[in-house]
């Protein structure tokens, strides 16, 4: 376990802290200035991340935010419309983003676990009539989906959406923030989801264990455009290297064993009583009749989860914890839920 | 007839030309420079429809566009977020200003009749959950629903909606462009329909057949931030009585003679086979092999009607076609149809 | 005089009343829906206003600050830069609508009589330097200038910006609200004014005296782009053919005669013990020792002038001033002031 | 020298790479999720700096344009307007972010050296006059002057705008991304600095040679605020400690060093033939027949320097830049322009 304060932190997957093999590679980078695109250790991560996913360019942000703003940006114009399904992070973590900074139209359909509704996407849809209607120029999807609980669009699913938008003639952006994760429990090629999209999200930050970065993948003409974007929103930093170091050391360490957080994630969704079959990945959300409550008694044992709404938990599993860890905060969750 | 060109033209309710009594009227039009708030008429205009809904002041507008943004500014900042029905005018046919102005974010639900869908509304429901997340601020709902076909939102639900979004402290935005087709059709009285709302918008150039103008109806202070967004948006005008006495015209004449076109439009409804009961206001929206092709047919016979997708027709009935015309348009329609 | 309150109101050429004849040209407007590009006297303003400046084409617009938002963001995209004035109407009375609603940058130089200092635009412009720096893609100008005090600036000042314009790539807006005023002062042809310009934002409702309405002047294509904004900034009007015959009417039977006007403001001037060669057009701005005292004092003797700072009073003559009211004006300032 | 390139690169003092010290102390970085306000180190740094100069708090950000874009922002609102010197990097190099994002309004002064020049503010300001007008609410500086040379803006000159601005109501933002050098340089205390601003913006990332970050200086208040604002910018990143430690490690032996800096940079500017007085920090701008020729020139001969503009170039000295290499580079430049 990576925590010092010994605490079994499952709130996020986005609290892990850096490995000491990570922190050697970050101190060993060989660095430039990315805004002059000099960094060598950031180009590479960019290429490398690109190919994962068969995409032509890649582009390193600060945050995941970040990158899906610049992906979605990239399809979506500002009086011009993005479809996605309610509890989209694009559109209820990024603060607004979206609409604030880019300008832009939001519809949703709804779906109890984040899956695609293709039918609802078809009826939603509003081709090009003319300059009077907003016009739907990307369909955004989420996969894994966070506030789903970690569920995973079935590739199949994803493919009829491709097949749909190339014969309407839109744009597909796949937020995959933890698409290593759904990698990972389906065995899905990276570059099948890649095959998919028109642009990608993808984040080192959150499973992966780096601290910071995510990457937007897309052509090379469309990174260019992002580059600008990216600059103007404050994200153009300079010797990324030290970050991008993280990375590309993640990409060579953290991916596989992500079959642990999810198998972790199952023991949690037992404990509390759930059917694990339910928990796809690394995320757990389970039915209680207090949440809060649960959350500060788990807290006072050392053992810290959220609540999503008033009787919802919700747990993620990551690098920081072992099983010993896992086995820790399951024994004191079964005891407090039975 | 009003229509100078002999043809019956049944595409929008916004066609119509003033009457010779309506044009007298904004011929002698007492008037002054709105933007310094001192021309009598708009202010007499704006005073009587506030006071026929409730509201503490209303604000003339060039458009029901303009009205729907300020109202829903009025309740929604930047990165917060409205939610509404999928084909609302509000996100349909405003060409995304509310985000590309307002900067914010707009989720919704999909109901074929464009009614409220309250469960929908409260899964969907973001309360304040700190500083991470978009908080949800305004429920919008259009009455009648013109793109599910001129359909009535019930009183009971709209107020069932208010009761709910007084408990939680969510503000309610009525797109009311034609709420007097939804009173005429009801009976319900317009000051219930200001009572469940917090801001509408009112729109006088659509059935009661003013050339131009609608209303925000909000508190004082909302009307006093929306006067300098107003300006913002470049819709402060200067002698808007001339506007404002034909919208006070067709308070006078044109409101009940509603009832003519809802009937015009179910017998419409019957002549394109449709099931009248359907048609509740002034719009019909008929299901046919091969719309654009009746279009084109219908044009060649001096009836202009619209096409809503591959195989719906929509026609409105307003001002401009009487019971002549409305019958010639019948029995052209009755014969393409059949 | 055409104020049925007996004051003489100098505090802009915006208040204007509608005269008899104007009214019955816009009672007998023929119109139809502008929305659908279909109201038949709209259009002829619109080629009639294009023709007399050499424009390809004009857009209605119920204000001149949307006219004026139009031509700037025609030019100008977010992210880009446009030099004007440091007293320009589209910085200072536009309330933000350029950065707000197009999101552009703007950088001014400091002329006390508003002209165009074409040493400064040459060192403040900035080319395309790659993809680190704002770019300067439109200089403004505002001719006659209105918070300069009506100031002509020289058509051999605006050619000498043409000429270096195209030299380096530049689009050139000029704010012509009260262009008509420049005109007429100077002689110059209107169309000499259209050739020096990209676009142009020109007014009916300052010194022409129609109730409302302006027009952007551009290419058809930019217009094409300018009437989907108008749309989404709540500018997409019905019957606007009413509004447009009083613009018409204006340009047959108001425009020779704001010589009137011009020597009007030079009686004010003159009573206000200015040098009258200093006011070049409509606007007088006189230097007092307590402005607010004397437009406090002025009201009481039936007299309406505004106040510009703490030592500035200022006036405009307009359509609604005849000679007799401007003499009893010069006499009660000429006393006030003495 | 630290560039393994073999290259002198004075294009700009950004492109330092970390040291081997300051990487050690990255690499041992006590780390949390910043996100949620738990890293201990990024908390640290923020705590030092304000302490340093006096604020309540600050806000880390991964450039020195967010911070700036989160300091105006906390002043200036959609349709109210910044002053600023023409050449501001607020306005030339955030890519028009200040308008693009927050949508305010800019208007400039134009000083040669970049000054603060009070009489052209006092001239340009706006106060509140009523909802007609765009109002001032805050004038921005930028000490040193980066496309000025590296100016330095005198304390008293800054502490008159304080007075000044204290008594009309109006905020002082100062862009103090080099703020370091102008300490160095002067001996003026940061506090000194800090007590005539409500808002500041510093980087840790140009001559303090740490490879990401700034710092927003502000309010407790404004920076839980900035800290949203941020989120939504696509700046809330996780475990941000790696980074803070470098600027900790910066702070306790960078700092002094600036003179250095200073004093190589005088040596070039001797070298290119200019008035070394004219070079008040670590930015030299010479003037050269052809700017390009000799920027292709020395790059041949290993040293890499920029042009700004056909006849100017700039250079930069910097932590990466040592005594030998400075005057290598002071030789090639010399031959190359005598």
């Amino acid at each position: 376990m990576n925590d010092p304060t010994g605490l079994v932190d499952l709130r996020s997957d986005t609290v892990t802290r850096p490995t000491a093999a990570m922190r050697r590679a970050m101190a060993e980078a060989e660095v430039g200035d990315d805004v002059y695109d000099e960094d060598p250790t950031v180009r590479l991560l960019q290429e490398r991340v690109a190919d994962l996913f068969g995409f032509e360019a890649a582009l390193f942000t600060p945050t995941g935010s970040m990158a899906n703003v610049l992906a979605v940006a990239a399809l979506v114009g500002p009086g011009e419309e993005v479809l996605c399904e309610s509890r989209s992070h694009v559109l209820r973590a990024e603060l607004g983003a979206h609409g604030a900074l880019t300008g832009l139209t939001s519809r949703t359909w709804i779906h109890e676990r984040g899956q695609l509704d293709l039918a609802a996407v078809q009826q939603m849809y509003a081709p090009d009539m003319g300059p009077f209607f907003v016009r739907t120029t990307a369909i955004a999807i989420e996969n894994t989906h966070n506030f789903a609980g970690g569920t995973v669009i079935p590739i199949e699913d994803v493919r009829a959406l491709r097949t749909w938008a190339d014969e309407v003639g839109v744009g597909v952006h796949v937020d995959g923030a933890r698409i290593w994760n759904a990698h990972v429990a389906t065995g899905t090629p990276l570059r099948a989801y890649g095959a998919a999209a028109d642009v990608m999200a993808v984040c080192l930050s959150k499973g992966l264990g780096a601290p910071i970065g995510s990457l937007l993948l897309a052509s090379r003409e469309q990174v260019e455009v992002a580059r600008v974007r990216r600059k103007r929103m404050g994200g153009g930093m300079r010797q990324v290297g030290v970050l991008a170091a993280a990375g590309l050391h993640a990409l060579d360490h953290h991916l596989e064993r992500l079959a642990e957080d999810h198998e972790h994630a199952r023991l949690l969704a037992e404990a509390c009583g759930q059917d694990p079959a339910l928990t796809e990945t690394n995320i757990v959300v389970a039915d209680v009749p207090d949440a809060p409550a649960v959350v500060a008694a788990a807290r006072e044992e050392g053992v810290l989860v959220g609540a999503v709404g008033p009787t919802k938990l919700r747990m993620l599993t990551h690098l920081d914890v072992g099983r010993p860890e896992v086995e820790r905060a399951a024994k004191v969750l079964g005891r407090l839920l039975s």
